[in-house]
């Protein structure tokens, strides 16, 4: 058993931590042997989730969060944890030489200010922003294959980004009119007990939260702007749908001047030639989240509409997987140098 | 039981019909005599509805639609049948001096090219177009009384018109820059045989359909050019929710000038003040589906988003209710001079 | 106004009191004058139910509990508080001549003991049992009617109780070898924060739960044994739906001896001929929750298994309205002397 | 490649078909490589399937059924038809010497005459039947290595047999005082157009069905008399809930003699202690179907009531995956001679 490397995950409790021990299940190198939580330190992981029963994972122990414990069982660390936390636990831990994912937001913005305007929080570890690593492996499949620390891309963040990142580089579609409109499902709001994520609150039942005002916004914005070299405002606006998983944003451009369908669809289909997870739909279909349930895929789909000179962009992501746990896996493949893909070719989990 | 006033029903088997049977069981004033369905003609509503057990509209006989009959059973009928069907029903009715209230989208357009164009349907009674009214209550109350022939409006305009309203008659918004972004619950599909609408098709699922594309949208710009008093072009587009009920849509406007949310609430609040079935929510609060199901309200949440210049209105309706049958009885009670809200102020069924 | 009754309601702010807040909404005679919250007092209905904005229940003042507030308020007080609780505040009541309807389990056993072993709560209104009437209208009408204290029935026993009755109260089956299997929605947890009741957790998920051990058995074991005149003791079992509301209960009973289903039919359609609310479904069919929804109904469907000597009496209930409120709102017709069906004859909101 | 076993799908267009091309995307031995459909002959699997883009699957060709094609080409060939038509294909299969793992009921019962009772259907190939293996792997799985043709368990019955056979055969409860109350998502409908199983008429609804009456009782029966060592006659019963996967039986029995919980599970822990898929979870928990999603799992809870005397057991399973398409790739891993646990061992999609 020598061969594995040995990770750690902070945070066990929530939704991504059990999206992260799913896939760990079947991932050859990879091997969990630690998980922390304060609330839980003495048990092991079958025992607050009786679905890993008779998996690897069930006695897989679970502590209280300790660096020095953690980097020395450990040669990379999830953190699972909310912003404000995470950011120094990762500190320690790569003070200690442990590889770092961080799954909350505290470095994926550069701009310190930004991040502490919009999240409302003092960055206490600038000097690692620096070093951190925006880990969408389509963008930066390179410099995360040598990070020490990488920021895991935000749910809406993965699905806006992708969706209009081809068309911004290729100067297709005008920067100052770009509405993204997200609907996710309710693993999105975590897994806390609150009245407004009961299930009686939430089915059937879609509602609108956080317009114009989600802290996901400037994320999207720092990566467009680097597809459009300029910075880019846009509009970003969240609904919950009631779904366990999956998030699709339907985004709304305007072309800078005509273009068919098949040309946009041409543009998008090469752009994404060569990465395993990106799929552009054929012209004419439209994704749906059911589609990418459990996997690593973002399907795209195009729409144009001559009267009003729009490109509509839709994209579909497991916000848990593709948005989350998966990406990190998948990050740390790439940091790990193994083939990106290992572990997470199951697939969709249909219906 | 004299004083009841008679109504038939054409489409008795879908989720329309269905709709207003329930609506019925509570009106004190009008009384279903008579619904039709082809494939069902010598059944009772019971038959087909088992929920309608022990009802008032238990022994309803089915019949198979023939205007002479209806004609000598109901002083008002309504046409709860596919488009292009109803136009030819609805002649043949009023011939006949039965007033009708056409469900389908067969006279909600005022020119007959473009609801052909759309529509992809000869329509063969253009002559009745300059008397159909459109049953917008909020709008053409009065034209609505003195009404033979009510058009009723579609579930999706309906939620995008009482929206747009306000903000473009009083001049606040762009009309060249609005997108609506709409997403229904199933029943919207109808109640067809198809794997498209299966269970397991929908359910933990979610998708865009007919992008740029649907037929709704020159019923809306053709409301919202009124109340800008020019031709609006404007990006309808739309979602499939796996919910039952409900339409929420997230309309997106450029203000023509800087606004405050207080301003704009105090617009939109002042439009609607009289108005009993739009409810404008507190600044900062934003519709639910589920708090207008099974009922009338339209309800509007407001956001100003100073960062892109944009207004973001939200509107919530049940499309069954408020998008359907439950407007069609509200147009069936100021035809007959009845109070408006008659049989139509049921609470919200929740959760 | 002054012909209104007017009523409070302890405990708003829960499923069952939104219920009864939706009914009132409706009712034509009484008016809820008063709600009760502890955490919520000062403030109005519509604060914290926004789906009441524009119902003549928005202003409703929320206060705290105070029995000389209410007593100089209310003709009539709900009780929709935990159990334990209520006994106290319906005493306080009582003794300050206010009539109550307890929604919780406080009243419903007649035996203190078997109170306190089931719910491990010390009955301390003991003396309050003999004068508390069971409210279910179908077996104990006259009584309610003259009645101060009602024990309105719980939800799963409503369902088993009116299933089994008439093949007790006619010895068509055996008592010794009875299995109540019961699924209920998920509004039957309440409207705590936790986490086993997050959407996450409950959606797509099915599942069972306290077998053999759930406090409603023996308030229907009391009632089911006034009906077979012996003492019946049997298996009451519960599973957890993933809907908002509806409670199914599968029956399995052993016959005396064969009968035919015709046979059975006729004896449950003869025991509720005049019951306006319980609807023996045909031959054949078999009850839906959604065919109930928001309804007073209880549809029962039968089924004889010659190969086993089973009848299999299936129930449908709205657990929230025919389960909890809306029975509520019924006993206080009858306890009023008004028709018994008033306010509670809106039709089923389907789909 | 060489060392691919080439597999065919007969009835790739229904749920099961989806669920077993799912399963092969991740299966490193078994390569599917032909699959029909009448309908959509000439086309690939990702034209039919979108949501295969990308995948291994995407290119398998969609041809007519020809026994001498699918002879020509697989080593092994899956049916995935409806029962009558299956089991003609079997036999022109087998007599071209490819094995055959045949998903539907037509090789199940042992006796054609019981077959033909319940199936209202002439059995056309009775020759077969002594030679068919029942491919439950718990019980069978010797007989599975050697087989050319299995008959793979219903849904229900692997989620009833499993809850039983410990029980039984081990002489705990008696042979004729069984009821199974099972619960099915809405896959077991199928993927046929009805109306009955659109999202509107199965979403927010729970109902029973088939009460007494199902196909599958025999085929309980059969299996579970084997355990007994004696003809066992049970009541077995079914209901629909609104989840896409996942069945849940709740199984009334009768104990012999008083026995406790804990001597019950040891049994049941020791029946199961070499099996990889079959989990006896900890006393006092119970099974949650979620838990078992997209897995070969089949979980027990146990339950004793000593006021009935009852031992309740209650099995929750995936009845895609453990009772359907996963059970079909367990038989063909032993059957070619490998590991049954081969491409089977992926982590619960939860949430």
């Amino acid at each position: 058993m020598e061969q594995y490397i040995k990770t750690g995950l902070v945070g066990a409790t929530g939704y991504t931590g059990m999206e992260l021990a799913r896939l760990m299940i079947g991932h050859p190198v990879f091997k969990l042997v630690l998980a922390t939580s304060r609330k839980e330190a003495g048990k092991t992981l079958v025992d607050i989730f009786p679905h890993l029963q008779a998996t690897i994972l069930a006695d897989v122990p679970l502590v209280s969060p300790d660096p020095d414990v953690l980097a020395k069982e450990c040669d990379l660390v999830f953190l699972a944890v909310p912003h404000g936390t995470a950011m120094n636990i990762a500190a320690e831990l790569l003070a200690r030489k442990v590889r770092v994912i961080d799954l909350s937001a505290d470095f994926r913005l550069h701009d310190a200010g930004v991040y502490e305007a919009w999240y409302n929080v003092t960055h206490t570890q600038q000097q690692l922003l620096s070093q951190a690593v925006y880990g969408l492996p389509e963008l930066y499949a390179q410099d995360i294959a040598h990070a020490e620390l990488i920021a895991n891309p935000g749910c809406y963040p993965t699905s806006a980004i992708l969706g209009l990142y081809p068309a911004l580089q290729q100067g297709l579609i005008k920067t100052e009119d770009i509405v993204v409109d997200s609907k996710s499902g309710a693993t999105g709001a975590g897994r806390k007990a609150s009245v407004s994520s009961l299930f009686c609150e939430v089915n059937e039942n879609f509602r609108a939260y956080n317009l114009g005002q989600h802290r996901h916004t400037p994320e999207i914005e720092q990566e467009v702007s680097v597809a459009a070299s300029t910075p880019v405002t846009l509009s970003f606006n969240t609904h919950l749908v009631p779904i366990d998983r999956g998030i699709l944003s339907t985004i709304y451009t305007r072309l800078n001047q005509p273009a068919t369908l098949t040309a946009v669809h041409d543009l998008f289909t090469r752009f994404y030639a060569h990465k395993s997870w990106v799929r552009v739909l054929p012209q004419g279909a439209l994704p749906q989240t059911k589609w990418v349930r459990g996997t690593m895929f973002c399907d795209i789909g195009l729409a144009v509409d001559p009267r009003t000179d729009r490109l509509i962009i839709v994209t579909a992501i497991d916000n848990l997987c593709r948005g989350a746990s998966g990406q990190a896996l998948a990050n740390a493949n790439i940091m790990f140098g193994l083939d990106q893909t290992l572990g997470l070719h199951g697939g969709t989990l249909i219906p």
